[in-house]
């Protein structure tokens, strides 16, 4: 336990997700599991195939940030090239890694095709990281530094992430507690702003939405300090009563 | 029509995204009706609500990319701070945008809560910016130089895109086609990999998912160049069917 959150980052590697051909399902996933564990993620970047800007990015990221966790390009075929692009950011070579290698050939000999090159390049890491288990397809993320290396298919990198999650440092976890009602979010700007002075360890956000046609607004509480986190989320329930709305917390 | 696609680029701006609370669904959107106008989406990031993140990312990213389109921080409440920060970012002061204050007028006067100082907020621009229209709920975004400012609800983030989509730069559009099969991507990858050194100016990716339990993948030629496109997409299909099994073509 330290006092400040750790922050995190999250690298999204895909061209199919900027093309719009897939919808990134692993940000949320992620996001989620490591503001429990009390390492916020703090940035996310969606980032193409492309070896300088993997390169690059990866390098800007994991300076600025405590941990980085990248999804996608890490298969058997062309366009998986985040290892190597992993391993020249941190300026070593690819190794072929014995133990990926064996649990590749052991799980590959159950197919017909059997193991073959392409399927051995997936034992292929940046020289020194240490593998990360992949339950469900076998096939081995990596950890070098403070970069973690998982799959972009979403069952299996949270597989991949669920194995390791143990051991990833912990932080105080961030609580959030939400104030729904059907107000619209203009109409209580003022005090709202008020109670967001009043407690200056949590962060409060406004989100509108509509719900069958009618304005509705969520009041979102955030903070590592359970006691402002109350305190702020009855202020909150107050001031959407005192406008004669009926406050929905959770 | 220039000869090389435009590159565009997302930055959605919200503290919900990043915690988890909330799943983005503008970028797929964004994502999808940019590449069909040849404005293909070549980075996007995910960034809090914080100013100096905004103002330093708002900057690296449009001197990088041709445009920059932003979602999210355009409320009348005290965590909407991007129409300020992109000021900044651009050195301009925030002014009261007397086109922007007089539709919000009139659009608030028909609500109990009518006009008040928060909502009146919504109408504060950096000097010298376009408003862009709000077909859903008329508080404005706006455009100054490559950076385009859009709501962060999607139905009002779409409603103000499609809007101004008539008026953005038109590159060549980037096509693309998808063989979808009951194949294991390990199988085919060097054979694809031919296939893409064949095709230089298209970007074939190879996605592997489970489809009740069984392993499939999706093959997917990406590029501006038509015919090159068909004949790949006949190559990627008779590979599959090489290998015995049946191409679905999209």
């Amino acid at each position: 336990m330290t006092n400040k959150p750790l922050s995190s980052c999250v690298l999204i590697i895909g061209n199919e997700i900027l093309s719009g051909r897939t919808t990134d399902a692993n940000l949320n996933y992620l996001a989620t599991r490591l503001g429990e564990r009390g390492l916020p993620v703090r940035e996310a970047r969606v980032i193409p195939d492309v070896e300088e800007v993997i390169v690059a990015t990866v390098n800007a990221c994991r300076t600025v940030h405590d941990l980085v966790f990248t999804t996608g390009g890490i298969g058997a075929t062309h366009d998986d090239i985040t290892a190597a692009s992993v391993a020249k950011a941190f300026g070593v070579p690819v190794v072929r890694h014995p133990e990926a290698l064996r649990r590749l050939e052991s799980y590959y000999s159950q197919f017909p095709g059997g193991m073959n090159r392409a399927r051995a390049r997936m034992a292929d890491v940046p020289e020194g990281a240490t593998l990360l288990e992949n339950p469900i397809s076998t096939a081995p993320g990596f950890r070098l530094g403070n970069v973690y290396v998982l799959a972009g298919v979403p069952r299996i990198m949270q597989g991949m992430f669920d194995v390791l999650l143990p051991d990833l440092p912990q932080g105080p976890p961030v609580r959030m507690r939400t104030v729904t009602a059907a107000v619209r979010e203009g109409d209580i700007a003022d005090e709202l702003a008020l109670i967001q002075a009043h407690y200056p360890t949590l962060d409060i956000g406004s989100y509108p939405f509509l719900q069958n046609g009618t304005p509705h607004t969520s009041l979102v509480a955030k903070g590592t300090d359970a006691t402002a986190l109350e305190s702020a989320t009855a202020a909150l329930a107050a001031l959407v009563q005192r406008i004669g709305s009926v406050p929905e917390i959770s």
